[in-house]
């Protein structure tokens, strides 16, 4: 299979912490990516938008991107509650029509939709709905507390902090080292870039951590780490049972707290300015506690999101988080990971010692 | 509507702790029960088995249901999973070729069935799928704090250990002090017995908080408490995300820890001796700090759970309860309930106070 490429819609969202798939596409897969349609920003380069992402351009139309030659279209914003805008319909047909496959990671399932589904056979074009969670999932049995590998989730004071990001760049760190570590997609971004995973926040709420342990299990082949994308947080009002669900269905040996610094409200609902984030402090007990109640873990380190923050506030921030914590904190795509990758590679020596002890 | 006449399909699994939906519709509406379809106690009464429901009586086949004139086969077990036993299908067939409906509240819908579902058109007949959520789910808003009544959830050390009992009986014995309680049943026997509510473990995850919100709403109009029906438990390895979700969905004012005496690890892994029930107060001081990290709130009593136990040790575990964490602690359907009665009414009045000052 040649590798896709894709034309990104963010339309009206596309921004450093709106567009979260579209972003993780263009930052790990640029060479995959044609044009992000947005009519807000239309004639800019991505560079302008995010700073990253060079001379990709930036369209506002479907038509415009269609002449780009896509292979594909993949819908790179995730709305509230998932829900495929009602003007998107007309152009996601005109792209079928254009020989494009759709990659849609919204709850929304285009193949459910009648007239896309029906478009899609017509011109014989794949609709990939990377959300559909797998049939016949298990009910979490404590298979993966008993994988070979070292397990370490992510976990996060917020969504969109850099959960899936630290781990995608620690994998590759990790690797550099000749430890063989594999990252665990639990989200549409990670399927995306992937190619394989489970979407757990679209499955039936009783597997969630059915699904956890199965892919946690399915990561630890031929691995020596296995690195699982965490989601949400544990004091988000409408995603915590998400991030409980595969906390104790992946049952992390190790956890390392994600935070974006200078975030002060969990952003879902930050205009009702509802729930301040805590301390780090009491994220790394809350963690801790609820998760050794059903599998031994402890927080080994805090990587932080500091892209809106002057140089030396990101450094100021990180010293803070490992001041407050007692923990080794960086911001592993801006500054050295090394922090994090040392802590993890020692937790795995510590881990292997205690197995051999056992 | 005329109530329904169920003949119940427990068949192989009827017992005090193992057929939870039977039992409950057995011990709320016993006038509903024309016999339980069992074939290991087949002969019996109900009554031999579960220590309660009288003459009702237990048969081992469907024909020698059928003779007693049900309008109505409910699904009475809810296996691990949910999946429907192969066997049972032909049954179910068998029973709607003889005019009775079908309550389901498995995660299995028989809608979903091509053979049942043909079956009940051509004989007129209605599937009730309970555990089928509703369309268009919200996602948690943070509505549910905001409501007038106070608002009691009942959180557990494991599945199965009275959390919808307790809401039911605390919920007759406010009434009868006057205090308008509203019961808001979240699962599918709570449904079965209210004839309204919504399964939250068949949500797909990122929306069961929202469900609990729109359930939680729902409950508080016209009323003074909402008593909301708990799920799972924090520590339970597969269900502990339904758990969190609904405790941060609904937004309670106050719980209330359910507990079987009897029970030292969680059920559904106890054949491993997976996980064992760590004291109450663990659980207390873990509920708080999950629930509080939402929505201030805290643990106001214990209902426990004593059904296997002799008269002089189930008031010790009462008493060893109420020590443990200094809270009123009582068995409410074999004992008084008024501890916890009292708990609810005095937290309400406290509720009233504080909302006054504000």
């Amino acid at each position: 299979m040649t590798a896709p490429r894709h034309l990104i819609i963010a339309d009206g969202d596309f921004g450093p912490m709106t567009s979260k798939t579209a972003n993780s596409i263009i930052r790990y897969h640029p060479e995959r990516t044609v044009a992000v349609l947005d009519r807000q920003h239309a004639g800019q380069v991505v560079q302008d938008v995010l700073g990253f992402g060079g001379a990709i351009p930036v369209v506002g139309s479907m038509r415009e991107g269609l002449v780009l030659g896509p292979t594909s279209i993949l819908i790179g914003i995730a709305p509230k509650g998932g829900q495929l805008p009602g003007e998107w319909r007309a152009w996601l047909g005109e792209a079928l029509d254009a020989g494009c496959d759709i990659w849609n990671g919204l709850h929304n399932f285009l193949a459910d939709d009648p007239v896309l589904a029906a478009k899609a056979r017509a011109t014989g074009r794949t609709l990939h709905d990377l959300r559909r969670p797998p049939a016949d999932l298990p009910i979490a049995s404590g298979l993966a507390k008993s994988v070979a590998p070292l397990v370490v989730l992510t976990v996060g004071t917020d969504c969109n902090v850099g959960k899936m990001t630290a781990q995608l760049q620690l994998t590759r760190k990790l690797e550099e080292r000749g430890i063989r570590t594999r990252f665990v997609p639990t989200g549409q971004t990670g399927i995306m870039l992937e190619g394989w995973g489970i979407a757990v926040d679209a499955v039936v709420a009783d597997f969630v951590a059915g699904a956890a342990e199965w892919l946690t299990v399915e990561g630890s082949r031929n691995a020596d780490v296995v690195l699982v994308e965490g989601q949400g947080s544990i004091n988000h009002p409408g995603y915590s049972g998400v991030t409980v669900g595969l906390l104790h269905g992946s049952c992390p040996d190790a956890m390392v707290l994600c935070h974006q610094s200078s975030r002060q409200y969990i952003g879902d609902y930050r205009e009702a300015a509802w729930l301040r984030i805590p301390p780090l402090s009491h994220y790394v007990s809350l963690y801790e506690s609820l998760g050794a109640a059903v599998h031994p873990t402890r927080v080994i380190g805090i990587s932080l999101n500091t892209y809106d923050l002057s140089d030396v506030e990101a450094r100021r921030a990180c010293e803070r988080a490992q001041q407050e914590t007692g923990l080794p904190a960086t911001d592993p795509i801006r500054f050295d990971a090394a922090p994090l990758v040392n802590a993890i590679a020692d937790e795995r020596s510590r881990y292997l010692r205690t197995r051999k002890a056992l």
